[in-house]
């Protein structure tokens, strides 16, 4: 199985460009769209899509991601092998948060021309690189015969946390539609503490450790490990986002109060 | 095969999670998108949609609608066995429409912990209990497994015509791109008489029973069954909602003239 | 496989109606979408992106386009045979950059009411004639089954290229949303000139002839054969439809400097 994760949207030919370039390679794949909607060049919110959705599919299957606002440049185009399956994309984080999430195993490089299209556009490679990889590697193609291993992918800042002693430090990873803060903090909160000191750049907040939605008063916050996978600060009923002056990129510190 | 019916939109990765659970329980599955741009929470929209939609596939086949505004709250979730297949999502009226055109068998609540995901969550039961309870029942997992057989599913008063005799009460259920005016009246119009007459709030029309857009006159009103099996009142090349200043849930009634 | 291309958007039923006839007819189907998103009733847009993306696919493919401002006139219904598949869809124009592109072969009308849905509809000819033609190619039947043969499909202004001696006269078929000028020239051009003059309405050019962007400087315009197949007048990291006035239907002509 193989997903689609891209910025392409709705109207052009280029999804179906790729997905023809996989099945001419591969009739039997089975494609899944993630979505093409990820706002243009947001290389943050592909990352964060790809990394709520590829938990839930099966074992084995090929995630391809493509927004890569530095197509035509010197970014690489790699190939991640996890514990789950298999990751491909271009190196500029967009992979890394799904990566981590299954464990990375090794990282690879896509240099083999035989594994592309024959013609290799300035523009394109999603569908004349990442496609064709996808389709090799769901058929079995072992990630060696794409290139060499490289030990230093990108990392972008959000899809690091620090931990000193008992404290973590990450950042506001995506405020969705209801105005609640994700941030990139997927860790294990190993404290015996029932309540966290969450500090934003402008608000410090008591919270009861991880609890659900429905235990929380209407417009009281709460901080609870959201189905994505990441920790997240929310008001019941209400846009914590707002109430608590947070944007994407904030710095997030979480400590035993 | 399974169809989705959603207002989940095209850019956040539920529709993916979704379809990742449902693979991960039934790897032959074979998804069918219908929509995922209902208007959020407009469950009549998604009423409309699926039951329009519906009549198109095989026989077998299970439909996931998943409009929600009451997720969290203590609405039921509900599978419909019908003479043509299965229905699931949440009982608020989403599966009525179309679970009345295929002939209603039984209503079951969703219940059984083991046919749903390990740990369900507050706000995403499309993920967590109807995108499982689609996976099994497309498997062969019989209605009874899921919970018990309920006999009071929620009917909203667009899913209901009342019959007086010759005459049919009923509402409008939607006004179409074109401003045609769906209304819910599905039933047969036993009448010998040619003409009817059609009250709507603001309007009474005499017109010809059942003909063809072909037949009608440019801007002259007519009536018709919709290709989505609904009585339509139509303005030939014009907008009849605003010519009769009609609008979604006005009142109805169909009587010989 | 069979592949859909349509202005019919993403929130009705109408695709999914389309697909629940196709998998009724066969169930061993498998449908790719191209996009849903044509603009409405921009016949030239769907030619563009249907030539664009059925270049990629495998060999037998069939592809069905429904842009159909004509719906319910006149206008036929037709399929074409090509080197490389079919093609199906109204005769205006939709299919033929599609089918010049993959060499046509023959021209079919489509009128055999047994390879159509029972009760064929006024204005969704998708549902009613072009899905269940798609099914039933895609199944084996032969292109003689659907109607007679036709020599005199509608060609577009935007589907002729005249030669006369070694320049070509075409127009600009697209303004993509970098605003590169797509013109429908695809035919080789047979020139030993290393440069081009190209003479648009409001500028004429010298350009070196088809290049790759990599090579030119910042804001210089450059000639290439896009990867849709169709040559392209560019400005690099700027928008050469508003440096040279260009728009949609502009005549082109190319010709050895």
């Amino acid at each position: 199985m193989i997903t689609l994760t891209t910025d392409f949207g709705y109207q052009d030919p280029y999804v179906a460009e790729m997905k023809g370039v996989i099945f001419t390679i591969n009739p039997e794949a089975k494609i899944v769209d993630v979505t093409h909607g990820v706002e243009k060049f947001d290389v943050r919110m592909g990352a964060f899509i790809l990394a709520s959705a590829s938990q839930y599919f099966p074992k084995g299957t090929t995630h391809l991601a493509v927004v890569d606002p530095g197509v035509g440049t010197a970014r690489r185009a790699i190939l991640i092998e996890t514990k789950e399956g298999f990751l491909v994309g271009p190196d500029n984080g967009v992979l890394v948060l799904a990566a981590q999430k299954q464990g990375i195993k090794r990282v690879f490089q896509l240099v083999n021309p035989k594994l592309m299209l024959p013609k290799v556009s300035f523009s394109f490679h999603g569908r004349d690189i990442f496609a064709p990889a996808a389709a090799f590697l769901d058929k079995g193609v072992v990630p060696e015969e794409f290139g060499p291993e490289i030990i230093d992918p990108t990392t972008p800042s959000y899809a690091t946390v620090d931990r000193k002693g008992e404290s973590l430090n990450g950042e506001v990873l995506h405020i969705d539609g209801f105005g609640n803060i994700i941030t990139n903090i997927n860790e294990k909160l190993e404290t015996n503490s029932r309540t966290l000191k969450i500090s934003l750049p402008n608000a410090t907040l008591q919270l009861s450790s991880i609890q659900a939605y429905a235990k929380a008063k209407p417009k009281e916050p709460l901080a609870l490990m959201g189905s994505h996978g990441f920790l997240e600060i929310a008001l019941n009923q209400g846009s914590a986002a707002e109430k608590f002056g947070a944007k994407i990129g904030d710095a997030v510190r979480v400590a035993p109060a």
